[in-house]
């Protein structure tokens, strides 16, 4: 019998930690890190990785700008293809981690995998809808601050751009981050999934692109969550549990209060209430929101196992053994 | 029987040309006009698509030096990650290119192309060897050009650098060009070939790494030719044909010269011959060298056909119609 199938979820800070600036020696470190952790999913699941890209995509916006004034003179691409370069960026680096893991782990006979476990990196796009909502209302900040002189410029030559005031450090550009429909590629994944390869794809969220009338396909500027476009990812490849992977060891109510508790397993009516009741504390507006979103919808188009948990505890929280456990 | 396979080589100025910044806009119409000739080879060939990045991984290392100084403080990352860049860019705009004129030309019934036609960009690495002497003598320029106070302030901080004057038009970097030996991912790639999708794949000559005494793998700071890459490449996937496409119809003898003369077809033993005999004129040196190269390997490798031409003839090409057939 094949072994089940986890998608798991990376958050932005196995890549870039807090205050750093994501250079080479600390992205591979983080990296590293997490790949290790990743490892020890192998020896029972198939897997694919998905994971954000919130900095890297933000240096590539501050360089673009930094190199379109003299004497660079260099083209700012537009947000798709920055996303496009995130993944091929990040992918890099995540496989080769992995896959000098699994190398050294094999030989040295410390893990049950196989050395010829190999893995790849897709460029993947995300199906949005056109008609969605938040084209309407740009909600994601991306890029650089700018003072509201630069602000006004930058609004004179992209009047198409949405730019907003970001809590008083300065004047941001905002983009939609539409609802994801599906993976464009989910072909592509099947078969090398079927076929024993490591997957990492739709990372960032994956490349956001709306259909047009005659079927052909279009990128837009726009931001997909990473963990609700991982739901359609888990979706889209049957998988049999979707791992969210956070700076959190577990879910809490009442988070940092006196009263906060973890939780070990809910069902998705109990999770529900707890929404309702408002029952995880004033700290779930960040970015816990859009986790328990994605666990609810993977739950409800049929999933069978949501966790969340730190990347640690990501081998023992698919085993029931550690982190939060959402069920049916 | 499965149609043959045909791994299509496409130099830079198929996204960007001659003295054109690289917008979007220019990338957009470059890569249409000739996703659109390839479009064309569809009907016949199984296709992996490979590419050129000289230009967007010139642009990204210029964006990251800018955005280096205050205010914006970004990290300049390695060569072999800014080349996992490109091809998720390059790869993103093409693979969208040829498959929105896949739908358009399927749903207007104009060509034998069934809609079902999917492609996919990997992440692609090419394995070069330690020991290859180009790391002894580094000869491919890279990135921004200097001023000498310039270049020796960053030979300073970075000594392992080598630092060439360019023609009198500054200082620049160089790094080696090592000779691909394997792609990484052919696994990867014939997996997807067997499965009907058209991969895009060894961007920009792929991303150099070495192997470990431990047979982990490590990225390294050069440049491998695309041309001689895509021959690796042709051969891993067991190709039919390796179509090169350049901006010149044919091979020419005595190019440039009043003697001038168009080849339709040669072996490579005359191939051998004429390159012995100086018989392709001076400007042989630059572009169409390590083209002609990449020929005669594949066709001693044991391929049975390779065609040098522009885009637009590529289909005629592979037919015998056009361009300039080369055979054992």
């Amino acid at each position: 019998m094949p072994k089940p199938i986890v998608v798991i979820a990376l958050g932005g800070n196995a890549m870039i930690q807090g205050n750093q600036r994501g250079t080479i020696e600390e992205q591979v470190k983080n990296i590293t890190e997490t790949a290790q952790q990743i490892l020890q999913v192998i020896p029972n699941w198939r897997i694919v990785i998905t994971h954000g890209n919130g900095p890297q995509v933000g240096n590539i916006m501050l360089q673009m700008e930094a190199g379109s004034h003299p004497p660079y003179n260099r083209p700012i691409l537009p947000m798709d293809v920055c996303g496009a370069m995130t993944q091929g960026q990040i992918g890099y680096l995540f496989q080769n981690s992995l896959r000098n893991l699994v190398i050294k782990e094999s030989s040295q006979g410390r893990l049950e995998i196989r050395k010829k476990v190999k893995i790849i990196t897709i460029i993947t796009q995300v199906v949005v809808s056109k008609d969605d909502p938040a084209f309407k209302n740009p909600t994601k900040p991306v890029g650089p601050f700018y003072t509201l002189e630069q602000a006004n410029l930058i609004k004179k030559e992209h009047p198409e751009f949405t730019m907003i005031e970001d809590a008083g450090r300065g004047y941001r550009r905002v983009v939609p981050s539409p609802d994801p429909i599906k993976i464009y590629e989910r072909e592509q994944i099947n078969t090398l999934l079927l076929n024993g390869f490591i997957i990492i794809a739709s990372g960032g969220g994956g490349i956001p692109i709306v259909k047009n009338e005659d079927e052909t396909i279009s990128g837009v500027e726009a931001v997909v969550d990473k963990d609700l476009a991982g739901e359609r990812l888990a979706g889209d490849v049957n998988a049999d549990a979707f791992a969210i992977l956070t700076d959190t060891d577990k879910v809490y109510l009442n988070y940092k209060t006196p009263k906060q508790k973890g939780i070990d397993q809910m069902s998705v009516a109990e999770l529900e209430q707890y929404l309702k009741d408002g029952a995880f504390g004033k700290k779930l507006k960040g970015s816990m929101g859009p986790k328990l979103k994605a666990a609810i919808r993977f739950i409800k188009a049929g999933g069978k196992k949501v966790v969340i948990t730190k990347p640690e505890f990501a081998a023992a929280a698919l085993e029931g053994k550690a982190g939060t456990t959402i069920i049916p």
